[in-house]
């Protein structure tokens, strides 16, 4: 087998965790699999060095924040590798460039544009173990890059995919994908597998184990993507191809989001156009919009309400005052106590009456349900976030997930 | 002008002397120069990583030193350049291998085989300041390399060098190049300039501001080499070629080197070869032999005088036994206490009498000059170690190198 296997910051934050991430992937080589292992910086490097750079500008340039952030991954590439080095092990530590990982040109959240492997290919024939620095790259034009938030992730399940790896390992301080978070509801269970789509709703909707965009290439280059935990032997979740999963579960997990405000707008103008101009602004100013709806009032008049991350609901205020003053919205209102629930599961496009089930458990808990949106493969619903914990639990319960 | 500008681990030592540097980077390139700046690792920082890996390996993979030791000095090249960035420069931080550094494969003290200088020039082109990170370079087969003691004056010189740059000023802690050393000699004076042969003199013996390599490769290369200190804008010393120095001092200064050691080799058998077989040993030991007297005693064997460095004296301790035992020497013995004081001055070479001076001045102060070696611009010779501040200030006097 040739797996590619990814250690996390936390997996990586001292010499004694490093010395802990040799020993397992001495045993994973031991078992006679080819390795490729794709490391983060220590924790709290990354986090060090950006408050160097702040010393000098808040608004440091985005190249040169590349060539300082890539060294965390290098040091920590390179004491893995003497690390495994020294027990015995042929081993070769490469930079993203090296590693063949070629991004466009957008600094701090380069995108990968091609992966040239020849370099690892090399090493692998020559039975090295191969230790890649994650979470960078070089741009087309020749400048370190970096890939932004959950970027060794993205690292990994590249380079797996451009290897054809068997499996791409991703090892956090999380032991896998549960039914919803455990310290909600302590009756979770881990999933031993799940499909791409129901983890892409999973993680959207505020599982934080990965990065929607690794699942998301992980999807595009089929790769076999497992998340475990790198300080235990427990095994992980695997998150794989639907026709993978025989035994398809009606719901898989109820993923919690207490990151939602709610916007109202009382007596839109009903005239042509309004709507979209508020929310052409709203994306304009990269104001996220989760949910919308939208009701006639009897005045002839429109409500709008829409759901938006908290972080950008100021900037969202701003936008709104704009169209008050100009007459186009009579009033407006604001709530951010407020959270979504949502069920996912890929056996609700061959089942219904799993939107009911959820409805009515609601109102079996007189929890009152303010906005619903469904997809072929989720139910989500807006309530109070008073309200968050209970409906999980009573939805985990519902679902019987516990077994 | 183009100028290289060097600044080492204690001048790019924390945060605040980083934008220090920046600050003097600004001056120069607000008089009109093209600047190109080579920078250390931040002073601790090599350390740091040096213990992170020895806590792994006695004995880690020269290669994967490289890989580690060399994120050090990308970080001070992208911090300076963001610090200048924010002053309103256009600036550029590069890697070694950016900059066009091609060194051989010898990982841990790689020598440069070529410098590619044309993302330099482009960069210059576009009126960049250039931030290049020092001490390391990219193999003809790929791999990150690193120079060895002294890398980011070799870097330097170097760039300097392939730029055909007007100047490299190399920056320290200390103000430039000085008579002898103030303080054993307050009085001791700075030089304005000093040849590139001078300079190769007083550097082995003692005065530490530059590496040789750095030195012969300015000769080589014929960069105009400058050092001064980064913490004032006292004036350095310039070394160049002996021509361009107009106004040959007879005595250029007085170099004081404490870490020789003695041995005598009594009664080394007369046979052929026994002399060479001693000394072949000691080189293939990496023993470096500085000073070597013989002398014929009169029953017929010979009596050898050599000094080594203190930090040698054991290696070759032990090779003598050998000897010893097979019976080709007859007695052995050691002396610690000793210094070498050596003269130097290319006004040497047109006048005579200046070792006839140093001579007379020992005689004079009662001290007993036990080993004498000459070459064409130096006289260096070999004292109890007690007299050693007294024969160096005598010899300041008498060379009257304090006016």
């Amino acid at each position: 087998m040739l797996i590619v296997q990814k250690f996390g910051g936390t997996s990586v934050g001292d010499l004694e965790r490093i010395q802990n991430v040799a020993n397992r992937v001495s045993e994973s080589k031991k078992k006679g699999d080819k390795i490729v292992v794709v490391v983060s910086a220590m924790s709290g490097e990354t986090n060090k060095l950006v408050s160097y750079a702040d010393n000098y500008s808040k608004n440091p340039n985005r190249a040169e924040m590349d060539m300082l952030l890539s060294s965390g991954e290098r040091v920590t590439a390179s004491l893995l590798s003497i690390a495994l080095n020294e027990m015995g092990f042929s081993t070769i530590s490469m930079s993203g460039e090296r590693a063949g990982i070629v991004t466009d040109t957008a600094h701090n959240k380069a995108r990968i544009e091609e992966i040239n492997p020849k370099n690892i290919e090399d090493a692998l024939a020559e039975d090295k173990i191969v230790v890649i620095a994650g979470f960078q790259g070089i741009s087309i034009d020749g400048y370190v890059t970096t890939l932004g938030r959950g970027g060794s992730d993205l690292s990994a399940v590249a380079v797996a995919g451009a290897l054809k790896a068997d499996l791409c390992e991703i090892y956090t301080d999380v032991s896998g994908i549960y039914t919803t978070d455990p310290r909600i509801e302590p009756k979770a269970k881990k999933l031993d597998k799940i499909s791409y789509e129901e983890m892409l709703e999973l993680a959207s909707l505020g599982a934080k184990v990965l990065q929607n965009r690794s699942v998301e290439m992980a999807k595009k280059l089929n790769v076999n993507l497992v998340t475990r935990t790198s300080f235990s032997n427990e095994e992980g979740t695997l998150i794989t191809k639907e026709k993978y999963i025989m035994e398809k579960p009606l719901v898989s997990g109820i993923a919690l989001d207490k990151n939602q405000a709610r916007i109202s707008l009382m007596g839109v103008n009903d005239k042509p156009g309004i709507a979209s101009d508020i929310f052409n602004k709203l994306a304009q100013n990269d104001v996220n919009i989760d949910m919308i709806i939208q009701n006639k009032a009897h005045d002839g008049t429109t409500n709008i309400d829409f759901t938006v991350p908290k972080n950008d609901l100021n900037d969202a205020k701003s936008i709104v005052d704009d169209f008050l003053q100009n007459g186009d919205i009579k009033a407006d209102s604001y709530n951010e106590k407020i959270c979504k629930v949502s069920i996912v599961g890929v056996g609700m496009k061959s089942h219904s009456g799993v939107a009911a089930k959820a409805f009515t458990t609601m109102a079996n808990q007189n929890i009152n349900i303010s906005m619903i949106s469904t997809s072929e493969i989720k139910v989500s619903m807006v309530i109070d976030e008073e309200f968050a914990e209970l409906a999980v639990r009573s939805l985990h319960d519902a679902y019987e997930l516990e077994k």
